[in-house]
């Protein structure tokens, strides 16, 4: 699938009925006060394994053939697409081996184990996640790679929550004026860039990603697919992979997405908000979105805006310092 | 309406679409291991006001006459329904007071006057809460009290959690054997039991009480409505007022509903167990039903067993206790 469309999406959504949860869009009048908009949240948290990476990995691994399945699959990972590469495994019946960088949140190093993968550490300031992936994918005779973002049948499968995200606003008769969506290699925000360009064109396509992590912003103003200049720091651990994606740029720079960017302070005082108005859990990562909108990042008053809660993988100590900063 | 069957609750749920969220049945494999059966997740804390008893308020208010939200209402509560009959109130444009105990968590005192409501305070353990409820309606020239549990319209409102129940489960293929239910007063308990019992009989109900708060199960054992001994303390405060009502109690009579109890701990153990696990803020007293599943209250195992989290209005310091407890 080296050409991408829209019917992708739908079909990827045909796929995955009944084995992914349609998450529920959810709103709150004190939020809204907050935002000084209308504000839905997509919560996509409530996803299978706390992400919407369920949706990408389990429409790849729908989409190999029985012989690559039996063979077995690798994911390199941050960490929330591995535990999704390892659930759908499950789901699906074969091995897979998860390659995580070492300090990966431990929720989400237990959540990979539990569901009976393997799993492999890199360095990840001295190696290459993608050539230790592929090294330990041949050692083993073959797995087939399902790599985190930068390929179509991922795209497709992220793509699905924005299908659902505009189905959820015409169900309350509301056009959506601006959808912002978390993005780091850039799967979920060009999958979901692509579903609502399709459905709702006149809505407005914004990238969110952590200060000093802006390589999408970049890739876009440079016109190529950039890495970030550093390992900085940012709790924001969800979207602050190395890379943008050529595939994921590529849908992203044809739809003219307007990039934002926010702080780690910002994304814990979003997580304190999902907290107490709307009863859930964020990680900062997944908060991003709705920081930009909390934060006033760009004009949104009055409108009617979606945010992508995009998951909830978040250690104990991260969550304390988000409800207890106030 | 003092005679109640399952047809008030289907016509509260034709009356509340549209305004109440229909809140996702979730589930998790992980939970499921844990649990030692297949259970599904009722997660009523993503209500509006963040529990329940926002369906059994406004049902209430809807079904008042003109005149009688023209003057305005009052409501005794513990919290939750505060929360909740202020929230119905601005939705239905009415003037509100509630009442509420010295010592309410402080999220839903301030949850109640965001909505502009009047907070009237009294002290738990010299004053009646219905009768200072009584006293200021009648000061205030003949507000409408709106009860917490003990009336058909809210017993109606509530039940709409039920019918979405067995709807959720129908939709999955799955017939519940079991169906679990946080009860204090008795209004979520009836009102679900009653709408269970009339779509999926052969369900078995259970109410779930905190250890030393067994009023219901009292009831029950001794064949009218009792109110708790003292006031012994409990971290679930939402399920911790002082008396069974008349109604509710002759529903769960009539359904033959079985009575559990959990303590404080285990409450917070279900809690630690939905942030992780489910990625839901779910407040000590909405955790009941949770915990007294993963802690074998009775035989669940192997089966499919529905829980309802009611409620999800927690003080940060409650919610860090559960969550760091590991």
């Amino acid at each position: 699938m080296e050409n991408f469309d829209f019917s992708d999406i739908r079909r990827a959504a045909q796929r995955l009925q009944g084995h992914i949860v349609r998450t529920p869009l959810l709103s709150s009048p004190m939020l809204d006060a907050a935002a000084g908009c209308n504000l839905f949240v997509k919560a996509e948290s409530l996803q299978r394994t706390g992400a919407f990476k369920f949706r990408g990995a389990l429409n790849k691994l729908l989409t190999l053939t029985e012989d690559e399945r039996a063979q077995g699959i690798l994911a390199f990972s941050s960490g929330n697409h591995g535990h999704a590469v390892a659930a759908a495994a499950h789901h699906v019946g074969c091995t897979a081996v998860i390659v995580l960088p070492k300090g990966a949140a431990k929720i989400k190093v237990e959540n990979c184990r539990w569901w009976g993968a393997e799993i492999v550490f890199f360095d990840p300031e001295t190696e290459n996640r993608e050539a230790v992936g592929r090294r330990v994918a041949e050692e083993r005779g073959g797995l087939t790679v399902v790599p985190p973002f930068d390929d179509y049948a991922i795209i497709a499968g992220q793509g699905t929550c924005g299908i659902e995200i505009c189905e959820q606003m015409q169900e309350r008769n509301i056009r959506p004026d601006a959808v912002l969506i978390n993005s780091s290699g850039g799967g979920l925000s060009s999958g979901v860039t692509a579903a609502v360009k399709a459905i709702c064109p006149e809505a407005d396509c914004y990238i969110v990603e952590p200060v000093g992590f802006e390589k999408m912003a970049r890739s876009l103003e440079i016109g190529s697919p950039q890495a970030n200049p550093s390992v900085p720091k940012s709790i924001m651990d969800a979207i602050t992979g190395p890379i943008a994606g050529t595939r994921t740029f590529s849908v992203l720079r044809q739809h003219a997405v307007k990039p934002l960017s926010v702080s780690d302070e910002e994304a814990l005082v979003a997580m304190e908000a999902a907290f107490r108005m709307l009863k859930l859990v964020v990680e900062p990562g997944g908060a991003a979105s709705l920081a930009a909108v909390l934060h006033r990042k760009a004009d949104f008053a009055g409108k009617n805006v979606v945010v992508v809660c995009s998951g909830g993988n978040v250690d104990p100590e991260v969550f304390v310092r988000a409800i207890t900063r106030a």
